[in-house]
Formats: C-alpha cells, sequence, structure tokens
C-alpha cells in the first residue's frame, strides 16, 4: 500500500491521523470487551443479540444474520490481528459456528440448504425470510471458520499462530440433500462452499426455492443488496486462495459488480437502490429510492475489487459516484449526519425511518472515506471521513457502558437506546473500526507495536 | 342513545361539544372532497392510496387494504349520511368494488380465496402476505357494498333512498374453488360470507393455507389484531340481520372478545399486544409490547358488543381497562399524543417507529373516549376527548391542503408529509370523523339538518 505520510495536505497533520488511529483502537477493545462480557450464551451456546444500553439482555432470540457475522467477526480478529488472537476469541466464534452449524439451516421445501432468520435461545426455528442473506451471513461465518480452524472440526489452534492467508480449499462441492447434513459437518469450508452454490443459483438461476410466491406483477426488480452482499463473499471466499473454485467465484464476482454498477443511473447523477432486471429505473417510491448507506457500503466494495484487479476506472467510480453521490444528497446539512433513506425525485419517503440517523450507515462511511484518501490521497477525501468520524463518535458512541447506540432522531437525539437488535449485533462497529485501525495503519507506516 | 345534554357536567358546555360536532363535520366533508378529487383512477378503476401532501399522486402502486378500506367507508357515508347519499359517492365505491373483484384474489396453492397485498396499477398481484387482513378488508368492502347496491350486480341505487338495515341476506354458502368464481361474481354479499368463512378457518382450525411454513420454535401466538378484526367482521356482518348465518357469525363475535380479553394481562394492569394460545403471557420483546392505539380501538369495539348484548360488565372493562390503560401508560406527558408502541417493563421496544405519533391511534383514541363518555356520562371521559382532540387537530389536520397528516415525530413535528401511503388510506380519519359525528348528534340529541 501506499506507504508514507508525505502526501498529507492542508490542516491536517500527522498527528490528527494518530489521534484518529488510537480512538480506533481503544474503541475497537472497548466493542470487543462489550460482547464478550454480555453476548455469550454459555449455557446453549451462540450469542445473545438483544443487549440493552448497560449490558442487560432484554429478549433471548437469536437472530442468524447476527450469529454468522459475530462468528466472522471474531475469526476475522483472530486471524488477522495479534492482540485478539486469544483462546477466548476462537472458543467464542466455534461455539456460535457450532450453533449455526447445528440450528441455522431449516428443513425447506424449495431447496435443501434455507437458513432460518431467527431462532429461539435453544435453536428452535422460529421465522425464515424469503432472501438470501441468513444463508450470506451463514458463508461469511462459515468461511472465516475454517480458516482459523483448518477446516478440521474447528479444533483450536494455539494463540499466536496468525494465519493470514493460506487455508486450502479444494473440497468438492456435492449438491447435498438435508439428510446428508451430518456426513459432511466436519468441514465448515465444505459447507460455505456448498451454500455460496445455492446462493448463486437463487440470484442467476431459479429464485423459486425461496419460496416466494410467482404473482403477475411481480416483475424481477434488481436490489443492490443482492450483488453487494455476493460481492462480499467471493472477497471472503477468494482471499489469498487459487484454483478452479476461486476461477469460478471469480466470474460471479465480476458479474456483481456488473450488477452494483446498473445502480448508477440518470447519466451518472444518482444511486438507486433497486432497479429492473435490465438495469433501467423503476416506477414509483421502489424506483425512487436512495439508501446512502447502502450506496456508501458498496463504494468500499468496489474500490477494493478495483484495487485487487487494477481497474482504474472501477476505482474512480466508486469513489467519484459511490463515495460522493450519497454524501452529496444524504448528508443533513441541517441536523449532521448521514439520512437513512431518500427519494431521488424529492418526494418523502414511505419508511417511517427515512430521516433517522443510524449507525451503519456512518461505519460505511468511514470505511469508505479513509479507503478512498489511501488511495488517492485526495484531501476532500479525509475531509469527509473527518466530518463523519466528528458526527459518529460524539453521537453514537457510550462513553458510560461501551458500545454504540444504533438509532438517533433526525435531530441526533438516542431513540432506542439498546446496543444490539434484531438487526444490530457485533458487526458493523467492529468492522468499521477494525479496517480504519488497519487502514490507519498503513497510512501511518506503521506496524502494530 | 342516551339522548341529553342534562347529564353533561364539569367545564364542559353544550356549546364546546356542538364545536367539536361542526368541526368534525366540516373536516369529514373536507377529507371526503380530497379523496374524491385525487384518489380516483378512472382509466383503471380503483383508488390511488400513495398521494402527496397537496394531492399529487407519487405511487400508482395499489393497496389492497386500502382499496377494501375506501370502497367500505364510501359506502357507509352512502348509506348511512344523507349529505354523502350521492350518485358520484356509489359510483366511487362501486368502481373501487369492481377494480377488488376482479383482480384482488389470486391464484394460491393453499387455499381458493387468498386476497393479494399491493397491486399494480392495472391490478396484476405485486406482493402477498401470509396474513388475514386483506381478505378482512375485503369482506367489508363486499358486505357494505352489497348493502348499498342490493347485491345485484352492484346497480345503482337511487340517491335519497337511505338504507340502514334492511338487506336480505340468505344466500347460501358453498365453498368454492377459484374457477368457479365466475358464476358467483353476481353476489358481493355470498363473496364476502365466503371469504369470511375462510377466514374463521384460517384462524380457529387451520393456519396453514396462509403459507407460512411450519416451524419448531414458532408456537401459536395470538395477535390482539386477529380477533379485533374478525370481530369489527362479525359486526359488520350481523348489523341488523338476523336468522341462522348472523347465529354463526354471533358465536364467532363471542369467542373474538374472549380472545380479546386474554390480552389483558397482568392482574389487569396492561393490555399485551400478543399472547400465547392458553392466554398466557409471552417471553421477550414480542411478549412485553404494547399498542397503546390498538388496545383503544378494541376498547370501542368491546364497548360497542357490550352494549349490543346487553353486558354491562364488559362495557365497563371495555372502559376501565382497554381506554384508561393505554392513555395511563401511552400518553407521552412531556410532548403530548400517544406513543405507538411501549414496552410493558419499560425497555426501549426494538420498532424503530416507537416513539412517533401516528394519525391512527388518536382516531381510535377519539373514538373510544366519546363513545364512552355518551354512554357512562362520566365527565372524566369527556375531558380525555378533549386532550386528545386538542393534540389531534392542531399536529395532523392540514388547514392548507386538506386531509391529515399521518406521521409525527415524538416532538410533534411531521415528518412524512403525504396524506396516502401504503398504510393510510381513506379510513382511519373519515371513520373517526364519521363516527365521532353521529356520537355528537345522539349527545346533542339533534338529527342532522
Amino acid at each position: 500500500m501506499i506507504d508514507s505520510v508525505l502526501f498529507l495536505e492542508g490542516a491536517m497533520s500527522v498527528e490528527k491521523l494518530q489521534r484518529y488511529r488510537e480512538q480506533m483502537r481503544t474503541e475497537l477493545d472497548k466493542v470487543v470487551e462489550f460482547w464478550q462480557k454480555y453476548s455469550h450464551d454459555t449455557q446453549y451456546g451462540g450469542f445473545f443479540t438483544c443487549i440493552g444500553k448497560d449490558g442487560k439482555i432484554y429478549d433471548e432470540l437469536k437472530y442468524v444474520w447476527l450469529q454468522g457475522r459475530q462468528v466472522w467477526m471474531y475469526c476475522r480478529l483472530y486471524r488477522t490481528m495479534e492482540r485478539f488472537n486469544k483462546p477466548e476469541i476462537l472458543e467464542a466464534a466455534k461455539s456460535g459456528g457450532a450453533f449455526l452449524r447445528r440450528f441455522a439451516r431449516i428443513p425447506n421445501s424449495g431447496s435443501p440448504w434455507k437458513c432460518a432468520f431467527c431462532l429461539t435461545r435453544d435453536g428452535k426455528a422460529l421465522k425464515v425470510q424469503r432472501t438470501i442473506f441468513s444463508e450470506c451471513f451463514y458463508v461469511m461465518a462459515m468461511d472465516e471458520l475454517a480458516r482459523v480452524t483448518g477446516d478440521k472440526d474447528m479444533q483450536v489452534k494455539q494463540p499466536g499462530a496468525l494465519n493470514t492467508s493460506t487455508i486450502k480449499f479444494s473440497v468438492k462441492i456435492i449438491f447435498l440433500q438435508p439428510h446428508h447434513f451430518a456426513v459432511y459437518q466436519h468441514s465448515g469450508g465444505a459447507e460455505a462452499a456448498q451454500m455460496m452454490d445455492q446462493l448463486v443459483h437463487w440470484v442467476r438461476v431459479d429464485p423459486s426455492g425461496l419460496g416466494k410466491p410467482q404473482l403477475s406483477g411481480d416483475t424481477p426488480v434488481c436490489s443492490m443488496a443482492v450483488p453487494m452482499m455476493l460481492l462480499c463473499l467471493v472477497q471472503q471466499l477468494t482471499e489469498a486462495r487459487s484454483g478452479e473454485e476461486v476461477d469460478k467465484y471469480r466470474e460471479v464476482g465480476g458479474w456483481c459488480v456488473k450488477q452494483i454498477l446498473q445502480h448508477l443511473q440518470r447519466g451518472g447523477t444518482a444511486i438507486l437502490e433497486s432497479v429492473s432486471s435490465e438495469g433501467k429505473e423503476l416506477p414509483g417510491c421502489a424506483g425512487r429510492l436512495q439508501n446512502p448507506g447502502h450506496a456508501l457500503e458498496a463504494g468500499w466494495f468496489l474500490l477494493q475489487y478495483g484495487l485487487e484487479n487494477g481497474d482504474q476506472e472501477l476505482q474512480r467510480t466508486a469513489v467519484d459516484k459511490f463515495m460522493e453521490i450519497p454524501f452529496l444528497t444524504g448528508w443533513d446539512k441541517e441536523h449532521g449526519g448521514l439520512l437513512y433513506f431518500l427519494d431521488v425525485d424529492g418526494y418523502c419517503p414511505t419508511q417511517l425511518e427515512w430521516s433517522m440517523k443510524l449507525w451503519w450507515p456512518h461505519c460505511e462511511a468511514l470505511i469508505a472515506y479513509l479507503m478512498a484518501y489511501s488511495h488517492t490521497k485526495e484531501p476532500a477525501l479525509l475531509e469527509r471521513f473527518s466530518q463523519v468520524y466528528d458526527y459518529t463518535f460524539s453521537h453514537f458512541s457510550d462513553a458510560e457502558n461501551g458500545e454504540w447506540f444504533g438509532y438517533l432522531t433526525q435531530q441526533g437525539k438516542v431513540t432506542l437506546d439498546f446496543k444490539g437488535g434484531p438487526f444490530k449485533g457485533f458487526f458493523h462497529v467492529p468492522r468499521c473500526l477494525y479496517m480504519c485501525e488497519k487502514i490507519l495503519d498503513s497510512i501511518l507506516n506503521k506496524q502494530e507495536s
């Protein structure tokens, strides 16, 4: 990576970047501590996700997205940051992984690999969505877990043995029926691969296994979330690997990028959340919907992909379009912070929460602008980062009890005060802090001490 | 009804009640005018429901709940209020009814009578919910339409011939397969009865036709919305009728009342939105959820039922529990208005909109307190009405463009400025104004001039 502070310009000093870095590091430690302290279910395994402002569990349900994300995050921290390469982190990840493998997959007439959306504390399925996302986070969790356990029954590795790249990945993909699960339960990596195949099938070939009824007016709609999520999985599954499987995923990755770029509409002036399958604007509210946080997250996914593939045009599009447009349209000039939803023509969105400030778009914005700055060294991008940083740390972070609040009014007042809920787990905050710390390390050309 | 103003006590003068009545009447006229002017789709039939603050259509989708509710409301106004007994009201209702009958019912493997949730402008099904509510509003619409058209191909009645009670209702109920629809399409009343049978079957016998997968952790949950909605339908289908069918519905009504009363929990101190099928409190957030607007709506349904059946204990419970508790827990003492959701133990609800002020709970509160006052003549209930009235008319009603805003922040600022949306149509506001006008008429012992 670009290695020097010489590029720093304008009013931003090295000291300031160092302060950012220390803040990210301190905050990450506090956030990890919070979830380690409060979220582990030592009786049934897995993680509580409904956690009040002071750590109290207010609901015992276990949301599968959040189980998968927490497994992934623990493993990633364990694998790539020395101070988290500790047995208690790995044990927690393995507990979550075992809970997921045992309970998340449910019988489903449409396809063998459907995951529940929500489980009871002891693992009984309570809800299932007709979308792909529970399965996506299952794949993320299983692959990252396989990387740290060496894919062999998730045995504990000795702490200290950091492994950033080298798991062999050549398990043959077989399309299994549910009753075959038992045979293959030794292999999280194989499960990840199989589930990924199923996901690609749902998205690119036939969605009927998701269980949505066929309706005459329900023409295919491309939601940006779908190729974004698949691209994220491709980056997960291909990192530091090669071979036939990886080539297959890379082809999927290229398709995802094309799909995401279709959401750049109106002559390159707007990022729309949903488009038609021909890449055209859809009629009505659904077609006009903008989700600045999603666009920013797509922005850093695209930038990362562009960097990995040496695609300079894609890098430019990621920064100039997917990062700049959401800021220009989504930043609340009166109260600060990023609005949750917008209508491109200025109508009022129909989502009741449209004007609220949510934590995760701010997390994604921090990653996006810092990553963009680290590669372009354009001072304006560091200014964007700084502006989002100031709002984020002064509004979301809870100095008293740790972790972040997730939901503010448009005016910036905390309106839902829990730290974990059905959609807020151990993911966006620690991923943001982790990535920002890594990027600031690289900008400051420092190794972790 | 109790006929006199002699009961009026305290500071509330007859003049004040007359002012309320005139306000209700004027506002109802304006609201009807708004929807007549902007919502009718003269090209495809049915009603636009996504209508901006100044009447502009911002989305052409047609939500089936709202189509059914608008047909019902037009017919009810036409049938029971002389100033609305006009051909243009009936024609609009018939257009909506024809659109519903032609497009709302969709092929469904589970049962022949499933209705879509959302249609395209030209009637193609876009979404279907796995709940009973689209079908419920279909029943309401078809029955009320049958009452004004005499059930014969919805022919136009001459204006002026008010008919408040007398439609014969003896169509034999036959459980039809979809291909039989054509044969019976002359009869909205028969369709209402058939759909009602299907609803009762889903709720009391077997919900599998709704299409929800069977999941091991998904134990049966009783949501208050279900018996409330069925009780509303029972009152619709039995009004001023008698005979075997009506006896059958009355049995359903009694069951609904018992079900609703199960939501009075914690020794009669709390109304909980969901309970177990044994009438016990459920664990977690779902079990602790309170919805003051729903409780108030249930309150006037129960009071009405108690009055019709001479059940004084039920009348008392309706007022003392279902109207008083939601006010004590749900009224925002700092900013005024009714909160949308609450947790009975004081945790933060997980619904992002929990602290918002929505129009419909205020509509239901106005009906509830005025109805309760008109029967008990307790001044405290008129004070409640007055307090809700002041908040409602000063915050929701739009003097500039007509109709009401639907969604305010906790502080009372309009945050979604449309007049119609996916869940806000021509229903709660006009039903409230209509019922309050009728009740005030009866209190003031006046006939419409």
